[in-house]
């Protein structure tokens, strides 16, 4: 077993060794992967059974959840399969790296190009679900990083093949077997977060507390997510179908997803129209409404009487800044678009919050007032996802503000390099500019690749 | 005088408010600031004054150096005019926000656009040169942050004074007065430290030391500048010409510049052709060479005898992990191409280095398998620079691999959101999509910029 530092050294070293490498290889390398995964299907399986017979004596113990466990399992369903296939998925997603976002020609024959290249060594750690291992290694492959992983210690028997089997991959490839490497430990963790001198960026996968925890003992940069906190507002001039099918389907469609709204804000002039069909709709979809006192006594007031009105009950002041996760919703009447904005801004978790409106005005003011990484018109909360926007694989989603906001794709394990050619005869030297010297051209070249 | 929180949460506030003001508004505020700090010219140099002769009690008692006071003295040649001048170059840079940089189309009539925007609230931490201040403000404005800003206590009635009118120039805007503060104590920037839930990004701007003592004392994230160790390579193929212009620019131009070279590399094949005409070059230029034995022999060995040969002796260990920021260079011999990359790997600070070489083969391996944020072919390390860059002014150099890297221009200041729009009938939910219903379609929208 090597300590936490030589695996730290292990991975900067990995990562060094392989920035030449063309990207075919990380294609190649993440097909000998999947062939080695292929190969040590049964030995892979039998492990995964043994964790889920040990974690089994914890859910009888009452020290694991059900749901826990089920997240444990690696042969149910098409989940081996599609574990598999999302590892071909990531090889034919396009290059990350090499794309150039910048290019000037500072001088004649003097080029600047700013490329895509990969960040340095990840450390990601995750909970329970044993094919987050093959995914990531997959992520960090393809994008030119270097990773260390460690999972969740219910899964150990089976992420230490998966590991092997990635290892046996990378080492029929041109990248060194020490590019993902895995870790089982905490006390590794604890370790390896102080080693920001070889590893660039922390991920954390799991719950608030997890990515709270991190950021609170380490230097290195953590791209994580705190919490899902999404709200819809119904605008004045809210369209009534429009209103219930958005607000249902971010409420209902998977409420223990992050994206699903938990607050309701609907304009005050809606009190009579708008808010009771949407109110009866989520009753009878028996979702239970937090309501402050117009919302309710709106509700209370109706004739006929709705369907579960007993689940539509009077809000706690916390209820607003609650993630619920479940089929609650917080309800609350404003007066005026700006009044909802300063509502949202002061208590969403600046994440994803949607407007139903037909007023253009008013969905651009919307879109840009509302400080969160998704502002939405007349659309659910839940398209808030990698996969949804286009990015074939989602790394996460971060709540943060620097680097990548929102669902992040491949494009969220690049950073970029500047590269400057001088192809005069002399070389080039700032001593030649300045008074009385020569000037900056900064003429634009038109080219999204690196010439040489 | 406010608590460190009030004012934290003045800023946060400040920058909810403005969310939806129009660029123009923030061109018109930079414009204000440039007339209060003229019309307050009298008064600000007063207290500058005042400044420089509490420093010279300072100097006169050895407990302040020469250089810093120099710095504090807003009245020097030009500088006055071009702090102005600073304001309105800022005032007229292209805006870094609003500009779209992916456009889709996930279904018909339901449009994804990813838009930048600014960050929120920077915490910027500076030492000494009061006009840091009015940089520093302008560049917030202008990208939509807002900003507390610390100064050296050494320049605190200067900055009092810049920041009052900076205050007032806001006053006559649309922005709040609250958008861009000062504070003048340590105790308050540690207070600020812990507040994450209302500042997003720190800045310091200073030294290593500063830089440092800040990551290991927030969680929020630090767009920071660590060492400056810079080197030269010198490739099997190097025109002699370009290794004496290139190596003498990259250490002599200005050597105390965090983007001047620290470290020689040559190639071994070199030390009797081109290595004795650059360190001929170098010694006339009172270079003093720290050198491995190779380098060293070849230089003593050279007859006629090189001027200032006393200027090279032997390098200890640590040469070639200091940054000398004066006249000395550390000079080592290696026997490949590989190895050098390796070695700059190992040893650089991953800023800027650069090789001379005419083989583009080689020049392309030195730029992909170096991993700094510059990778110069035949081209001084001085070159890596924001105005040199091309980005009008500079915010910073990014050593980290996060969200910024290299010199920052207004860029760095920006991150991004997402717009997503439904212009069908019914507005869009997830719950049509998937097993059996629709398809998304991710069509690329070509636009720069969102159309509502």
């Amino acid at each position: 077993m090597s300590s936490a530092e030589e695996i730290a050294k292990a991975a900067k070293s990995a990562f060094d060794s392989q920035l030449g490498v063309a990207s075919a290889e990380r294609v190649n390398a993440l097909h000998y992967i999947r062939e080695a995964l292929e190969s040590k299907k049964t030995e892979i399986l039998a492990a995964n059974r043994e964790d889920l017979k040990a974690a089994q004596v914890e859910v009888d113990a009452g020290r694991m959840t059900d749901s826990l466990l089920k997240r444990l399992d690696l042969d149910k369903g098409d989940k081996w399969d599609s574990m598999l296939q999302g590892v071909s998925d990531v090889a034919n997603l396009p290059d990350p790296t090499g794309i150039v976002s910048y290019a000037k020609e500072l001088d004649d024959g003097l080029e600047l190009y700013r490329v895509s290249c990969p960040i340095g060594v990840l450390l990601v750690i995750f909970e329970a679900r044993p094919e987050v291992v093959v995914n990531i290694a997959a992520l960090a492959i393809k994008s030119g990083n270097s990773a260390i992983l460690k999972g969740g210690k219910e899964s150990n028997r089976t992420t230490q093949l998966l590991s092997h089997a990635i290892a046996t991959g990378l080492s029929q490839s041109s990248l060194p077997d020490t590019y993902v490497q895995t870790i089982q430990t905490r006390a590794e963790v604890s370790s390896l977060l102080s080693l920001d001198q070889y590893i660039d960026l922390v991920i954390p996968r799991g719950s608030n507390a997890l990515v709270q925890n991190i950021q609170n003992n380490t230097r290195i940069p953590v791209m994580g997510h705190a919490d899902g906190l999404c709200s819809v507002y119904l605008d004045e001039s809210a369209d009534i179908e429009k209103a219930v099918r958005v607000v249902l389907d971010s409420k209902t469609d998977y409420p223990s997803a992050c994206n699903s709204a938990e607050t309701l804000i609907v304009h005050e002039s809606l009190l009579q129209t708008v808010w009771p069909v949407v109110g009866r709709a989520l009753l009878d979809a028996k979702v239970r409404l937090l309501c402050d006192p117009p919302t309710l006594s709106a509700l209370q007031g109706l004739s006929p009487s709705p369907a579960n009105l007993s689940l539509a009950g009077p809000s706690a002041p916390d209820a607003y800044t609650t993630e619920h996760l479940d089929l609650t919703l917080s309800v609350i009447a404003l007066p005026s678009l700006p009044e909802a904005i300063r509502f949202i801004n002061a208590h969403s978790s600046h994440h994803t919050d949607s407007i139903v409106t037909e007023s253009e005005p008013d969905a651009s003011a919307f879109c840009r007032g509302v400080d969160s990484a998704g502002t939405f018109v007349n659309a659910s909360t839940r398209f808030a996802d990698g996969f949804r926007y286009g990015f074939g694989t989602e790394v996460g989603i971060s709540t943060g503000r620097i680097h990548a906001r929102g669902p992040v794709g491949l494009e969220g394990l690049v950073i970029y390099k500047y590269m400057l050619r001088s192809v005069g005869t002399k070389g080039h030297v700032v001593g030649d500019f300045g008074a009385g010297g020569k000037k900056y051209k900064h003429a634009n070249i038109a080219t999204t690749t690196v010439p040489f």
